[in-house]
């Protein structure tokens, strides 16, 4: 065996969510949302340029920072933009967490800040969400290196108080806390009123739930420059040209337009109202989601064998089979059309078990 | 001061290369290419469907794997793709580059390698090119923790002859060994052959010089199986979908059309060995490059100030004032048309000084 082997960056490989293809398959899985992006993404693809292809993009993605900008209130200095949430959530744990003190997130959450915590070293510890899967704010007023928040949570949808967050990044001035909202459009109150003033918050939002446009690959960070030029600068220590030409310009139309975002938006939040109602009636519990999915249990049915079952009927969904979440099932919201298909299926389901 | 500032990574900010924009500008500053990307590739932006980029894309960007599997006759697992070569070198170092000994790189070479290795805490050693920019190989049989080889070099454009690629690579057999490839296209025997001979050799190429697409941000590595499993391991700890559908769709379709790619690539070749004997009536001297660029130097004009010269009339080429580098500009091999633009500025700057 040569000896590079032994030199290779230990890690568990991760294995990313199923993506099944087929027009057929209803795919309520990976928290997509339902409705196609904006028109105005639509149309910027038809007019785009393809001879502009040739040439590097703006490393600093200027258009889509400035659109951002403007829709947030903040400063283009305070906005770090990259391919994912997952590019800035992970450039941030590299940028921030390098004291060697632990960074503090909870027991049951978005299931890669384990991940990017043993790629770079950093220790980390695990508060336990409670018994109704809610954050204890107190568990987060201790020595750390770091604090990582998904708010709301995933995969329980279950938000956190904005005075909660607010008295948890109060409490930790000599941290930075990291408040993941990728959810936030659908339900729950934004952190980002308070970025004028913590100079150690960061809120990190995407493209990929509320937006459409999970794949065109956009999420970005919010905070007071100091914390963005830190990101800024790691950033262009790894690679300066990270968002190409079409994320840049379809990014740019999708933010700008308001009204299709709060229509498309609010039209999920009611058909989730209504799932919730549906799957009561079914004799499901459902947790308090103010998300795009619902993370739902039945007493009579087995959570590991309805997913077996559902997939088997081309209907996707997502089981978590650890210990605390091995009850649930986390279902993303689609089309009202979707949803009657699914609970069709659970009802039928639910008749022969 | 807050004491969160203290945790933060620190790195020297890299700044970007200038990205000038508007119409008169003649760029030859960043080894773009002059002519647009295959005409498959607008086809397929035109016929590309919006409501798709609401899903993920495939997290394996298994057809862009494929195309450029089939087109270097390996197999697909065999084939990593990342956002640009920068993304991809850069989780190389981070993958391979954790034994604690010092990793090999040219004094003169592509300056991201320092960076890398400063991000990720990777000790490196550089040992100097001969008086003539070239890589003596003897430097590279020495105890190490890896080994990084731009062929063609950068900014020199000068190759290293197959057989010393593969002497080096053979005479570390417990290092893995990157040989960067951004330019091969160009000239230079690219060591991809070499990959069933050396489970150690990890050959790095890019979209963003012969294929057209620096603005797509598409780079590969391709090595053994056990290499590229390795890169992958870690790929996905970090972010599992950073190929969006964009690159996938487009990315394939330029790997697809092999003869406008052998008809580009020759046509950039011709007007550099055009442009060698125009350099080299107006008493320029030029190393002997293979690439997509020229490295040149002239006796009676100090590079500096020709720089800023050729910016003053919007002509952008790239100087780098390190001490080896210092009397040479680095020009990009533009059109025809640009290059006669190019020429006749140098004519009449050296009539003046």
């Amino acid at each position: 065996m040569s000896s590079w082997r032994e030199s290779i960056r230990n890690v568990e490989p991760y294995v990313p969510g199923e993506q099944p293809r087929g027009a057929s398959v209803i795919k309520l899985n990976t928290n997509e949302n339902p409705y196609p992006p904006a028109p105005g993404v639509t149309r910027a693809l038809r007019e785009m340029d393809p001879d502009l292809f040739r040439k590097y993009p703006d490393p600093s993605a200027g258009m889509l920072v400035d659109a951002l900008a403007e829709r947030y209130g903040l400063g283009r200095d305070q906005i770090f933009v990259g391919v994912g949430s997952d590019d800035v959530l992970g450039m941030a744990f590299l940028t921030f967490f390098n004291s060697g003190r632990p960074v503090l997130f909870p027991d049951v959450t978005y299931s890669f800040y384990p991940v990017w915590a043993k790629l770079f070293g950093i220790p980390y510890e695990t508060p336990a969400l409670d018994e109704n899967f809610c954050v204890n704010p107190e568990d987060y007023k201790r020595d750390n290196g770091g604090i990582v928040l998904a708010n709301p949570n995933a995969p329980t949808g279950i938000r956190l108080p904005l005075d909660q967050v607010e008295g948890i990044i109060k409490a930790n001035r000599d941290s930075v806390v990291i408040v993941d909202e990728a959810y936030i459009d659908f339900g729950g109150e934004s952190a980002v009123a308070l970025i004028p003033r913590y100079d150690n918050l960061l809120v990190v939002q995407t493209f990929s739930k509320s937006r459409s446009m999970a794949g065109m690959r956009i999420g970005y960070a919010m905070g007071q420059r100091d914390l963005v030029r830190a990101l800024h600068n790691v950033k262009y220590s790894y690679n300066s040209y990270t968002m190409n030409l079409p994320s840049i310009i379809l990014g740019t139309e999708a933010v700008r337009d308001e009204a299709y975002f709060q229509e498309t938006t609010r039209r999920i939040i009611r058909t989730r109202e209504e799932a919730r109602r549906r799957l009561g009636d079914l004799g499901f519990t459902c947790t308090d989601s103010c998300t795009n999915f619902l993370f739902i249990s039945h007493r009579r049915a087995d959570a590991a064998r309805l997913f077996e079952a559902l997939r088997a009927d081309g209907i996707y969904v997502r089981y978590f089979p650890a210990l605390r979440t091995k009850d649930y099932l986390r279902v993303t919201i689609g089309t009202e059309e979707e949803m009657e298909i699914f609970y069709k299926f659970l009802a039928s389901y639910l008749d022969r078990i």
